[in-house]
């Protein structure tokens, strides 16, 4: 048994959206069995959280861990222009790269309070490896072409790795397989993650092509079941929502990656909660968003759909709910909430930091959006394991800067590689196979 | 002599940008003196900086410091009426209160690598002191009513407190003590620092008022020198940017603040750097934008921007230029550029962290724009003095939670005498002074 003691503030995320002070957390074989003042501790492990806001861990519901290799190299070009740089990039990835580049970025991610991540890449093997080792639990996307049958069966009741069909995009992907990814989602009950409407070339592309924009489209060919987790709808039109909200479709939005690809746009967030829908938050890679800081996402979620709507509509419980309650939906895990019978993924803040300051309970949830960082995060636990703590920080990190140290050479062969590159334009690496 | 020893990387944001190293920095009488190989050390200070980032303090060139006091208390309200709310309480600030805050302000910036702010509040002799016991720079804002000739003559060649005159708007104040203001600042050589065409609101209302908008009404009767400062300028029309660069106006944005209090509207970065206008980066007050790290806001306005043009024509140079160099240009002192003859303002930011890796020379600099965040500052020098090192950092800490459990208290009782305020609508306090 796991007792987080004497939690100054603990933000549960329950269905009264409670903030308690000074409770303590019991946690026996993964899962929170009680919430309480004066727990039993004898006999058990304990941490002192009296001078920590407690919370939920974050759940990142869409990246592409591995990239954090390609931070920093490509900053100041257009969605399409960097997606063709980062496809010549990627034409040397390997398993073993991507392996690494993983690991660091699940260090990364555990450093600054996520517990788990909706993972779209290269080599899932290798991020199951990854993930595992660092302890974070992964939603991970396996092609279309993969053996399918194989792998729900291999996770079956794996509460650690979560497995589901990636389909890049309309645009890249003909549009069979999109169909086939959607009823062999169907089939064996996992989800699909898919890139949809996140420019406006795709979406006048689209209708091009099929003389229907992308959710209308999915709609019309595939899109009648609750599998589908759609990625980005920058530029989704007002009649699509209906589409999404009948379907138990599942969304999520990544606005830093968006504006800085000057994807322009507007992702409608106010519209999809009032219908009800789910909608995550993503950080997308690091090569687009340059950190995998959830608490940064969520202020710069809140500072863009103000910006947009002219409204001060969108708060603070918003996008808690999208980093927390609502990732865990998208997992389908009893993840994302400090409740009995939720698993154990929590992380404590420490509030000893000038930028925190003053804090008291009536200004903590707005503290918790707009002021904290990742690296405000001292603890993390996931399913009742403690993986960060003061004890093995030191050994984390020398871990992450080994890691880094390997792939600052690795990416140094490559940069030297594509500059050599004939490939003006690259193709996206093998077919059906998948990128951002 | 002080001496920064193997710095790992120095952005020295010199003429050319150029990023060095392994460089030696060494600093004599508060002044850089020389940037070379292997430095004499003999007999001097010593900070090893081969784990380090090294570069220019940052400057904040538009922030209300003491209103970190009110962080968190009001999040969801529009300009106006968050404005209406801060202005209740403000009614019951006081000297102490106001330095007490900024002391907890100020620490927050120097952890955050900020080492100038200027600064717009009540109580300047307030600011002056807690700038002062922490060491930052300051330039700040004195109400047209002070004595003046006094306070000029007070910080004359004082290279740490920079007077400049407030007004608050053309909005709040009256057009007669705008003109003074404007008026006195040219007679006494210092600037004047005033919020501008912020609001759709505050447009229409000055046409209203005086049948022209903000900057137009400035130029026409008041704005042909350059000792202004205008922020904000969200809604300034296409045709007042020419008065702007004509009459040698410096400007400053603030992204976070205007997005959070959904101002919308869009400043005209692009289109002022072209026109070779003085361009500065603030946060605002912790109250709007609820952190004073001026890394995030490199981050946000160049987001921002991008989503606001279309485009990725804004980036990293440009905002490190408008936290360092414009910075200085707006303090009109030889700060925010290491280079022999200027101030050494320096911090030394910690690369050994999982979210800055892996980092080479050629992904430095994105990196710090998009990924550095304030709590990866190591070691602050202002001035030459070491202000923020490991050896002090602890003894600070422990200040700022000191004076942030004494503000805790006196904040609960002003919000309780503000919700048994029967002021529905709070004017703002005494008359032609500041606010927001």
């Amino acid at each position: 048994m796991l007792v987080l003691k004497n939690c100054r503030f603990l933000v549960t995320q329950d269905e009264k959206r409670r903030v308690l002070e000074n409770v303590d957390v019991t946690v026996e074989n993964g899962v929170i069995v009680d919430i309480c003042e004066n727990a039993e501790t004898a006999g058990h492990d304990v941490i002192d959280c009296s001078n920590h806001i407690v919370m939920p861990g974050l759940i990142n519901t869409h990246t592409h861990a591995a990239m954090v290799m390609f931070r920093g190299l490509c900053d100041d070009k257009e969605l399409r222009e960097w997606l063709n740089y980062m496809w010549k990039l990627e034409r040397y990835l390997n398993e073993d790269l991507v392996y690494k580049a993983t690991k660091l970025a699940c260090i990364e991610m555990l450093f600054s309070g996520t517990t788990a991540f909706l993972d779209m890449y290269y080599y899932p093997n290798s991020i199951v490896k990854a993930a595992k080792e660092v302890g974070l639990r992964v939603k991970v996307g396996y092609f279309p072409t993969s053996n399918l049958d194989y792998i729900v069966k291999m996770f079956k009741n794996n509460p650690h790795v979560i497995p589901y069909i990636i389909v890049h995009s309309i645009y890249a992907v003909p549009l069979e397989i999109v169909e086939r990814a959607i009823q062999e989602a169907k089939r064996l009950d996992v989800d699909v993650s898919m890139h949809v409407s996140e420019t406006r070339w795709e979406v006048y592309e689209c209708k091009r092509r099929y003389g229907l924009v992308p959710v209308e489209l999915l709609y019309n060919r595939c899109l009648r079941n609750d599998h589908l987790h759609l990625v980005h709808l920058g530029w989704v039109t007002s009649w699509e929502l209906e589409y999404i909200r009948r379907c138990n479709v599942k969304v999520t939005t990544c606005p830093t990656s968006n504006m800085k690809l000057a994807t322009a746009g507007h992702f409608p967030l106010k519209e999809l909660l009032s219908m009800g829908v789910i909608v995550g938050l993503g950080t997308d890679g690091a090569a687009s968003s340059n950190t995998l800081d959830m608490f940064r996402e969520m202020k710069t979620c809140i500072l863009l759909q103000r910006h947009s709507y002219w409204s001060t509509d969108i708060g603070v419980q918003d996008v808690l709910d999208m980093a927390t309650l609502n990732g865990g939906k998208i997992f389908k895990l009893p993840i994302g909430r400090i409740s009995p019978n939720y698993y154990a993924d929590i992380i404590c803040l420490n509030i000893k930091k000038p930028h925190i300051q003053p804090l008291r309970r009536d200004n903590l949830l707005p503290t918790l959006a707009y002021t904290v960082i990742g690296s405000d995060v001292d603890m993390v636990v996931v399913h009742g394991k403690i993986l960060l703590s003061e004890s093995n920080r030191e050994q984390l990190l020398g871990e992450a800067l080994d890691t880094a140290s390997y792939l600052n050479h690795k990416i140094v062969d490559v940069l030297e590689k594509v500059k050599d590159s004939h490939l003006t334009h690259a193709e996206r690496p093998p077919f059906n196979t998948y990128s951002h």
